[in-house]
């Protein structure tokens, strides 16, 4: 398949040009004016010449039509066998119209609005001149405390594996050649880099092959089912060997098992980190563990262009290794159709046409409104549009609020709360906007215009959180609560005895003591994207009817992480009911319970369930069953409803999840509409992994749940035989 | 070796007779007056009938010589084959006479104390009637909020297995047989109990094999090399599989690789548990699991003698199978030497005359001297018996420091801090005694009281802690602070501006924000045992020089756990000085470092290290180097110091810890003396688990490290020849 690329560039290719194809360089290497080396890592002189330059096979960071254009002429100019640059970046939730961050993106339980918003991503990135992006991230995560949590869509395993498949194709589509208004996607971090120890980014990992297979590497395998074009390693280690030079992961599992046949791209100076991990003396056998992991691309350091030339020389990597990894390179640049256009997608008339267009942040605005959680609401929402509104705290009319990894989009134009309400508002003077305080500081002259502000209001609106690089790579906090300051402001404001909502701007899930007790109603906005205003305003003032639902546990403190809904039981699992018995699983002083759920979500309507019934209480490898339940909307107010399918093996060879997500469904209802939601359970759906890794399904008794969160559910039980 | 045995019992046995030997049941069973259910588990209806009883192998919780002697008695009378019972029960650390909780024994890195400590329990607990102690507990811990860290000895595998095997020693001697004052010794709880996830007792573990075998199993392994009689099973699950009915963990590891021939037993009632856990559908089942696995007794439940039975008949399970598991417990009795004699060492005369002895009481003063950790001191410590002291605090008097897993002890005899202090004290009226508030709360008139007593003193000692429930099994905390109402009581009294020194009286290790930022002087008592107010007293006067040093880090907060001091270097470690660089692994809100290290201690005089040599530069495998250090006490007291040896691995094929203890020596000097400290260091020293787990060192750099904690220390490297 490759042979043809072979023939002509590798076979006619320098030992040294083609180790330096497998070289990564980012922007300023290329007089990129913007230094966007704080953006991924550690920038370092590099001290290489400018021949490895030339020769260099990839560049990342660089975005803009006119400057991507002008580096690749003026690379195509000397390169002397006319093999063009692949443009890679970070377009993790879009490109200049930010959508909300992924971790909202999989409280919409939405795929097809994700997709969506992959594919404008890829459209605006590809008018600007990208190739490939850096996304989708799917690490699985259960600790809030670590500030990545915010870029995946949360901690279930099939959960974020639709969302894996979606993003891919929404990337990539069906046709990179043909459609170039498509970018490769870039599945990451493999493996397990969401496990990292104590929330503290880049920290070590450590867990058993069994829990990787069956709940970290699902949302991976999903991507690259989905044909994703290239993977990229972790930071972390995955049984004691750093993930870029492990190549019982790399080679074994995903080139072998998985037959993944794409480019594996190191995470930024990763193989070179190979050294501090511990599992390299030099840059020399980190660049030989790399190479024979099955690294093709070395993402900003020397380790291959100053240390593969002579591993080959001294007969430790055969040549052929390194004619592998640049044809996987050549073989994407040609799926692309670099060769014979070399500017591909990019068109800096189109771009100024397309990019941030109406159209796109419409779409954004969508997913925003289906992204938002409503956590609780005691009747203080939906806001009416004759209600005097003060509009408090440092988010009222803050643009930062599109989150980390949106280096390409702008602050300045996403829509803020505090304007988008005064639309909505019979009169914009019936909006009293104040700041309240600081991120984590509050002044007396804060806290008196807060006062003054809530004054005369019928309502407090409080739009509190974190700041946008409280979460995000390297983002780890050990205290997930909101900063001191706005706990203060909500205290303040809680004293004056009115109706009290909050809208939450974070990136992770947070401890809401001091919020979720006091307020009346508390929505959780996570990061919203550049028309997250928009999208708010209509949610509080019900022009929309909140629909997201939880894709990750809210802790009930610190002290309780990890917590996640797909747990084990344990040998004596806490009873419902309150029994005095010290000698069960607990803690002394808080529940076991997460404050907050996987899965829940409120509505300004009811939905009720009933009538859940089985096809058959017996099930077969090839006679599947059906459960049936009917959802209503009890309440006033059209509404979207996200049925989720729940089950459990009772009784298996190894302890299995008390509950496990393995179907959804939105339905659409209006007032005292009724629907009738089918779900179609196989034999397959009742795999996992065997204490021998085999994965396979055993007869006997299975629970079955559906309801509108992993905790409010109805319940079913069949035998599968065998 | 059995045959013996099994001609003279087993093959008269009935299949039910032989069944029933696996059993143990609990004292209430044999008219214990006092319940002791609520010890150990979840006590329940068992409905067996009065033969299963009267053939049962074993009985837990009995204690005293009388009682013991009368149920024997009785239980012999009715056994048609005259096979005595064994009996067991809980001595963790010391039976009347209670040493300090192990983790405070772990801090006082001494083996030869720790075995005089399980000698003396032995010789208690088998005048008393015992035979058997479940104990040690040698779990590793990383994990402050599981309330078991009190009965661990902390986080570092090799710290461990010393004292896992000092305690084997002291508890079994040489010779059960003959040497009637001593008991078998059974470890638990096999294996890697310690990790439950989230700290919280009996949750599920998941790590990997790896990490099981380099850091979890050792100390195990330990104990089995120093011939400890029994392994209990822990709860939890390993590699997915409750540890209870994992033929991995139990026949293919500990027998079969490890050589294991004693009794394996299972923890209470966690045969049954195997249902609670998933991974059996019933009591058949569950039993089915734990005999194949190769436990021999089913603790508090009826899986063995209810369904083993039909398991037989049914020709899942071979006869040959119970009859090896009964031979085991017949080989134990024979052992005990309780077919000739089943009265043993059970003797109601001596028994008045040697438990809770004054001689076993100053071992277990001496052993809590040496277990407290002075972590602060700013010149308030010690005492001058002529200062005016004011002795505040829920703990000021209290005999509830004796902690958890000190049944057979008593609160009520337990020596006090403030009777004690009064004693050291030049006047007793110089010590004012108030309790300043309970445990977790606190009144007007105890602040009042507080106030008044501090109102004349020259220094404040404030005495506070949690109750002894606060940990233990089943006290796991989300919050590891003290509780608010002492840390209010600190607040208040350091608004005297008085000197103030903190005792504090705990079972993990606790954020001390709000102690040890306020406090001059913090002394780490944790539960010191009977004579603890005694210990105490002569710390606070400098009677004695505190020597203790942490044998677990004292984390920063909870949102940093796990924190512990041989992890791993990651690939983008801290550097020392502040970089500013965000993309680090760190936290943005507390250092990565724990308020205390592993290791650390003070004392009231100072040591010096100087002048770190070692032999050669290089070693080989049949050439050990030494290394060389010169201590000297530079203060004014004679004081005891612990010199620590650490090596790092600096690049291997699986990343390694930044530092690992490799030995320690004690060495008591006084004011002014110098001592030269010496250590071996070979290449067995090096070796570690490779990527297939073989065992073995790698050529190349080391670093070694010398010094009085993990973290002071004195630095060389050197390299290993192959």
């Amino acid at each position: 398949m490759t042979e043809h690329l072979y023939h002509k560039y590798v076979k006619h290719m320098t030992l040294e040009e083609k180790i330096a194809q497998l070289l990564q360089l980012a922007a300023p290497f290329y007089d990129e004016p913007g230094d966007h080396s704080e953006i991924t890592g550690p920038m370092e002189e590099l001290g290489i010449g400018s021949e490895t330059k030339l020769a260099a096979g990839s560049v990342l960071g660089i975005a803009g039509a006119e400057k991507m254009m002008a580096v690749q002429k003026e690379h195509l100019k000397n390169n002397r066998h006319g093999i063009p640059l692949l443009f890679m970046a970070d377009i993790v939730h879009g490109f200049k119209t930010i959508f909300p961050i992924p971790l909202a993106i999989g409280c919409s339980w939405n795929p097809e609005l994700a997709e969506q918003s992959a594919e404008i991503a890829a459209r605006e990135a590809a008018v600007s001149g990208l190739h490939v992006t850096f996304a989708p991230m799917v690490d699985l995560v259960r600790d809030a405390r670590w500030g990545r949590v915010m870029e995946s869509t949360g901690e279930d395993p099939y959960l974020n594996s639709v969302f894996a498949k979606a993003f891919v194709q929404g990337f990539q589509g069906d046709d990179l050649r043909n459609d170039v208004s498509r970018v490769a996607a870039c599945v990451k971090h493999f493996a397990a880099y969401g496990l990292a120890e104590g929330g503290r980014d880049y920290n070590s990992v450590d867990l058993s092959e069994r829990q990787l297979r069956e709940y970290y590497l699902p949302a991976y395998k999903a991507a690259v089912d989905a044909g994703v074009e290239m993977v990229m390693t972790s930071f972390n280690i995955v049984d004691g060997i750093p993930a870029t030079g492990n190549s019982k992961l790399l080679r074994s599992l995903l080139r072998e098992e998985w037959g993944f046949e794409g480019i594996v791209i190191s995470d930024w100076a990763a193989i070179k980190e190979i050294i501090a991990h511990g599992a390299a003396e030099d840059e020399k056998e980190a660049a030989f563990k790399a190479i024979w992991s099955g690294v093709d691309i070395d993402m900003m350091t020397t380790s291959y262009v100053n240390h593969l030339p002579e591993l080959v020389a001294e007969g430790l990597v055969d040549e052929a290794l390194i004619d592998e990894a640049v044809l996987r390179i050549l073989k994407l640049k040609e799926k692309l159709g670099l060769f014979e256009n070399p500017m591909r997608g990019a068109d800096p008339v189109l771009e100024r046409e397309i990019v941030f267009s109406a159209e796109h942040r419409q779409v954004s605005r969508k997913l925003a409104e289906k992204s938002s959680v409503l956590l609780k609401n005691e009747g203080v929402l939906p806001l009416a549009p004759e209600q005097r509104v003060a509009l408090i705290g440092p988010f009222a009319n803050s643009g930062d609020i599109l989150g980390w990894w949106s280096w390409t989009g702008s602050k300045e134009t996403a829509v803020k709360l505090g304007e988008s309400m005064r639309i909505l508002s019979e009169n914009p003077g019936n909006v009293i906007i104040a700041e309240g305080s600081g991120i984590d500081s509050i002044s007396e002259s804060q806290r008196n215009e807060a006062l003054k502000a809530a004054a005369d209001a019928d309502v407090i609106v409080l739009a509190v959180g974190e700041s946008s690089e409280m979460s995000g790579e390297g983002g780890s906090r050990s205290n997930i609560k909101l900063p001191q300051a706005q706990l203060e402001l909500i205290e303040l404001m809680k004293g004056l005895g009115k109706p009290l909502a909050v809208v939450l701007f974070n990136g992770r899930p947070l401890d809401l003591h001091g919020v979720y007790d006091l307020a009346n109603a508390v929505l959780e906005a996570w990061f919203p994207g550049s028309e997250g205003g928009a999208a708010l305003a209509d949610l509080l003032y019900g022009k929309v009817n909140p629909s997201g639902k939880l894709s990750m546990s809210v802790p009930y403190s610190v002290g309780q992480i990890p917590v996640y809904y797909n747990s084990f039981s344990t040998g004596r699992p806490k009873p419902e009911e309150e029994t005095g018995n010290r000698y069960i699983s607990q803690y002394l002083d808080i529940p076991n319970e997460p404050l907050l759920p996987f899965g829940f979500g409120l509505s300004y309507t009811d939905f009720s369930y009933d009538g859940l019934t089985l096809s058959a209480e017996t099930m077969k490898a090839d006679q599947p069953i059906e459960a049936k339940v009917t959802v209503t909307n009890t309440g006033k107010m059209a509404g979207t409803e996200t049925v989720q399918l729940y089950i459990r093996d009772v009784s298996a060879e190894v302890v299995r999840p008390v509950k496990e997500l393995k179907g959804f469904k939105q339905v659409e209802l209006a007032p005292g509409e009724s629907s009738e939601v089918v779900f179609r359970i196989d034999e397959s759906m009742l795999r996992y992994h065997h204490s021998d890794l085999s994965v396979s399904s055993d007869r006997g008794q299975f629970s079955l749940f559906i309801g509108a969160s992993s905790k409010d559910v109805q319940a079913a039980s069949f035998r599968l035989l065998k």
